[in-house]
């Protein structure tokens, strides 16, 4: 698995190599081509897929499941369409980040470039493989791609559509590559494969990203746990804390960005009434002692609810005793993806944004606007809750590095 | 030994979030206060370092290695004088990258803030202590030191002194910690204390940087090797090209950013004195065979040269033909740390500078510059050839991560 993991690094690393040295105009078109390429074969695509269906469902996988790997003919002209868009976005290659000039004469310049071969793990929705490669590409990167076994045939036909209509436009056809084997050593070899590929994007659920971060010898840009906390301060207009509280846990449940725990200021007046309409909603309230006493439906809460990522119609509620407090709270049980506060007192949210320290803090917002494509960012590979490269909703800037150019006329140091 | 980098990563942790709220000025008169008390405990330090020096003298420690352990009041004045230098440096922590406004209103900024907790592991020069400890603090890091036992005292001495003027500053004591014990398990729980500890930095020998990145669990900004090449184009000026080659190679061949590999064109006129002014220079040279055809006294290279750091005054040379061909020896042979070109051909150098991937890419200038004084960042906490992150000389703003912040004014998300 090794040497199937160096060699297709290896050749990832040549077909980097020409697509560093296309420009943006290239790039694009080739991203337009495999767009094309995604539409006409959709044929091929959806066979696979069937495929795919038939197999899970003799395998016994959850309608859940089954409905993130199914296609159909919308859904495909989502993932070109997805594409297509992809080749739109501004390229951030060759973006000069800062230039300065030395007093020997010396001309410096950061410039970006891409990062080079990375590895997206994940799991079944089969519009990653156009998703992450497109982002990847439109960097100027090269991507190994290792999706899940349910996905396998919708996989392959994507990715071969892909890579044909890359191709199309210049760009070797190994910069998108797919690991051809199921066999749970390739991703052990892709995690170990430090110095060939350059960074990991897992994509998926805990136990998947929990395995990578585990185990990887190259960098991981990812998040964990999505457990985010929304903190509605004394000075907050109950419409909008309602609002925003319900939007932030029941719009979807499911999203890393949705509120995992809600914290009311002790002093707030309308909290009666904003746990009364969570609970109509169907919400499930697990409080601490003071919550429990605002509404009977409150269920207690454990000291595991504090550090739980729901993913459901469950929350956590406690009251707690000023800014402070709250910010405590968060400081403890945060796991620094996003967190909000909802006040009408302008000190408050500044104190709030400055303090906490998450990749997106809020104020008065739903944190289910935790989302690269809400940020404007066009699309996302992923949000990171790591401290290094980039933090939040990572998109084309953070699929790639810089580098510095010095232009002389001859300087020697002295 | 897990217990105990636990426990200082969690004091780290406490100090850092206090650190954090400080303002520039705050943070600046903490490190003159700092400075001033490592002037005060001149005599603790130099009496810390006597020690050092005849334990170092008893183990028979090379009069190269006790040279890099000496301090006396001239150097530990340059110690003193560093960390007020850095106290001057502009704080990177709290300026915005970027800004945008959303159509549904939420206003978005990007703003830098402290990494948090990190790990700086290294070899025998007591100054680090200080230099790294105040880099750090300036960005509103806590940090935690792990020196080399033969400067266990000058360390402590040092680490002393520091501390308690960062307290007269505010900074909390526990903002910078040294690691007490010299068992080196305590190396290794440090590199294993993922989420403890946010990023590792280790200064040192290649024996050092390797075993941090071959076993650490905790991000590392570092570069293993500094194998640099400088190509002498065909269109190079004679007299550029032998002064830059020569600073490159000869002003200090122990540096990581001393030219390694020279790269001559086999059109460009002016190999053999090219050449010969090296080996003039006492350098020692060994060719390929068309290199050796220059000068006689140039041996034979083995393949093993090309991926050699000399760090002496040994040098690899190649004739290379064109452009092409010794950008394409540079992907083979470079550690991406700094690769230099020289051509009075702006085309050439332009492709050049584009097309080498390295940290640092150079053109008419001696690669000796790599060096965060000499790009103007004040000072370094080291050149990082990692590809996430800072890449090349790393200072206040490499020391810093960002956060997203977002005010709305109650936006759910439809």
């Amino acid at each position: 698995m090794r040497d199937l993991i160096a060699d297709m690094a290896a050749r990832g690393r040549s077909a980097q190599r020409v697509l560093a040295a296309m420009t943006d105009a290239q790039k694009g078109d080739a991203l337009r081509h495999a767009a094309a390429a995604l539409r006409d074969a959709a044929p091929a695509i959806l066979s696979g897929n069937a495929k795919d269906i038939a197999a899970g469902e003799a395998r016994g996988l959850s309608s859940a499941m089954l409905d993130r790997l199914r296609l159909d003919d919308a859904r495909l002209a989502g993932i070109a369409d997805a594409v297509e868009q992809v080749a739109g976005l501004p390229d951030p290659v060759g973006q000069v980040i800062d230039r300065s000039e030395r007093p020997n004469g010396l001309r410096l310049s950061r410039v970006r470039v891409p990062i080079g071969v990375i590895g997206i793990v994940y799991e079944s929705r089969p519009n990653v493989t156009a998703d992450a490669a497109a982002l990847c590409v439109r960097a100027g990167n090269a991507v190994i791609l290792r999706g899940g076994s349910e996905a396998v045939h919708s996989n392959r036909a994507i990715l071969a559509a892909l890579a044909a209509g890359l191709a199309k436009g210049g760009i070797p056809e190994d910069a998108v590559q797919l690991i051809p084997t199921q066999d749970r050593a390739a991703v052990g070899a892709l995690l170990q494969a430090s110095g060939a590929v350059d960074m990991l994007v897992p994509r998926g659920g805990k136990s998947l990203v929990a395995r990578v971060q585990a185990e990887a010898r190259v960098p991981v840009l990812a998040h964990l746990d999505g457990i985010c906390h929304t903190y509605i301060h004394t000075a907050a207009a109950p419409d909008m804390a309602e609002a925003v509280a319900l939007n932030a846990k029941m719009r979807r449940t499911g999203i890393c960005g949705a509120m995992e725990t809600l914290l009311i200021d002790a002093a707030y007046p309308g909290a009666s009434a904003l746990v009364g309409k969570l609970l109509d909603a169907g919400c499930e309230l697990r409080g601490d002692g003071r919550a429990q006493a605002l509404d009977p439906r409150i269920v207690a809460a454990t000291d595991e609810d504090w550090d739980t990522e729901y993913l459901e119609a469950v929350l956590s509620v406690a009251v707690v005793d000023g800014p402070d407090a709250a910010m405590a709270h968060i400081a403890a049980h945060s796991s620094g993806h996003t967190d909000a506060i909802v006040t009408a007192d302008d000190a408050v949210a500044e104190r709030f944004l400055n303090t906490v320290d998450s990749a997106i803090v809020m104020a008065n917002a739903s944190s289910q606007f935790a989302d690269g494509g809400e940020f404007g960012l066009g699309a996302e590979i992923g949000i990171a809750t790591g401290r290094l490269h980039a933090r939040g909703p990572v998109a084309l800037e953070g699929l790639t590095t810089y580098k510095w150019q010095v232009r002389g006329s001859g300087q020697t140091r002295p």
